[in-house]
């Protein structure tokens, strides 16, 4: 019997992300099947079972009429959800160890940049001043993490190992080793009230769209030995209200920010964002994960569901992630 | 009886390490005990019994007749131990959990910056550039650490957790899992063929004098991800040939360096190095560490030599660390 198609729905403008590079990945992993790029002649849509998609249009999944699964290739999928004609088909989210691991790599690397004063050496380098400032260790700050999910429990990990103090929060109770946990809207301000440096790895949902907003960085400890306290966002720029980082910076309410992800990305030439001189700017590469790895997931998981068996990952409609 | 006196010789510019810092300090936790800074008249030479130094002239401290214990208030014994009028007493290195900690943050953070391209990310911000980049995972590339006393063998254990594959090499034969272990002369070289990022945590010595030399740059890892091998020296500024490095840069033997040390103290405004954009540099405050600790640590040291205890940390001078 002839195998289901793949078809793949990718929308993205970096090489790295070309539907073509994809068809041959899963190509190779996908044996037998046939796998089509559903934006090219060619292909029957009524043959398509799964999609492999990355930011498809609002509607684009509807065309399919007898698909099974929809394979996100990445880890947030609010853009899917808020598509209001999206088959009801299970969705499943990529869940890597590499996604995991490298999203730990940029939250480590970016909590130490702030604590170790890494703008402050950078400008005394380009203005030739070898002046060692007051170094806190890191157990003087506190880091908040937001979202305790796969990402954030892997991330805090490392940071109690490195000796900061770390706090959580997330949607629900969660009991981590080393951290103080807060949950829900009640424990919010008693959280943001302990964070030196804001982590934020929350997915994007109505619930949390505009959170990182004046009202939570005023919130921030703000007896801190940074001075003012600093945010890292690397879950979504919808999570954050950016006039508000930005007067933030200004007035002192907040000391620097490291910002992977954007309200509009790629983030406008124009945006203040790329020269004030508090901001570390990254182009929303914090957990670029190995498309090699993805596919041999996506090709494992498809081979699940034909065998009958539980898909993993598997992204709840209701919660919205 | 009247406590032997702790004499004070900290020759440092940085408004931190002033001795009359270190004089309330040590007033605060050596109850009872004279405190003298040696460069202020008024006191005994011959009712000195400790010395708590840091870079003391050479001689200076053979003018104390009843010394019976040198503190030196850093890791690095390389200077006291060059020199040759040095009274022939024990010499405690500080050893403090403090300082193990900051150096291993020191060493995650340069070895993350490197691996996750922060100079590519950094000039792109800088010229309004959202353009991701591929980056490889942590277990593509091979941190080589030379060096595996406390420092070293404390860094290697979060480099294993965040994914990188590492490597050891000491004076002397070691076991830390997960990490394959060289060691000697005869090892070198197995030992740096493997390393895509090069960190130098080794103690100063005639042996391991110039050892970060073109030499052993040209034997890294020639087919590194990261296109050329990087070099992290937080040790000694004596430990780098500093003309290698920057000829090593230039013609592309290593792709980029951090440097927290210098032969020269604080850098000289014409150094290359300010400038060059290959070169992160920090002014050796890789491992500064919390004074009130090192201080408790001396009183504490003094306390157990009174009382009949080992001293501990002690220096071999056979060794020279």
């Amino acid at each position: 019997m002839k195998k289901g198609t793949l078809a793949l729905l990718i929308h993205s403008g970096t090489e790295n992300w070309s539907p073509d590079r994809w068809k041959r990945r899963f190509n190779d992993v996908c044996a037998d099947r046939p796998v089509w790029v559903a934006s090219e002649q060619g292909g029957n849509p009524a043959d398509v079972h799964y999609a492999a998609v990355w930011k498809p249009a609002p509607g684009e999944l509807a065309s399919f009429p007898n698909l099974r699964v929809i394979f996100n290739l990445g880890a947030g999928v609010d853009a899917l959800m808020a598509d209001k004609t999206l088959p009801k088909v299970p969705v499943v989210r990529v869940s890597v160890g590499d996604l995991t691991g490298r999203m730990t790599e940029y939250v480590v690397l970016h909590v130490l940049m702030h604590h170790r004063q890494e703008l402050y050496l950078r400008d005394s380098q380009l203005e030739t001043r070898w002046q060692p400032k007051f170094q806190w260790s890191a157990d003087a700050l506190t880091v908040g993490v937001m979202g305790l999910g796969t990402l954030g429990s892997d991330a805090v990990e490392v940071l109690v190992r490195l000796g900061f103090q770390v706090v959580g929060w997330s949607n629900s109770p969660k009991t981590i080793k080393g951290v103080e946990c807060f949950y829900g809207k009640a424990q919010l301000d008693a959280f943001s009230r302990r964070a030196d440096i804001l982590v934020c790895l929350l997915p994007l949902t109505p619930e949390t769209r505009g959170i990182l907003n004046r009202e939570l960085f005023a919130k921030l400890n703000r007896s801190s030995p940074m001075g003012a306290p600093v945010l890292i966002n690397a879950g979504r720029g919808g999570l954050q209200n950016e006039t508000d980082i930005l007067s933030c910076l200004d007035d002192g309410t907040l000391g620097a920010v490291s910002l992977d992800v954007f309200a509009t990305e790629p983030l406008p030439p124009d945006s203040p964002f790329w020269t004030h001189p508090k901001v570390v700017l990254t182009p929303h590469n914090a957990a670029d994960t190995d498309a090699d790895e993805i596919s041999k997931y996506v090709a494992r998981q498809i081979e699940r569901f034909e065998a009958g068996e539980r898909l993993e990952n598997l992204v709840d409609p209701a919660r919205g992630y």
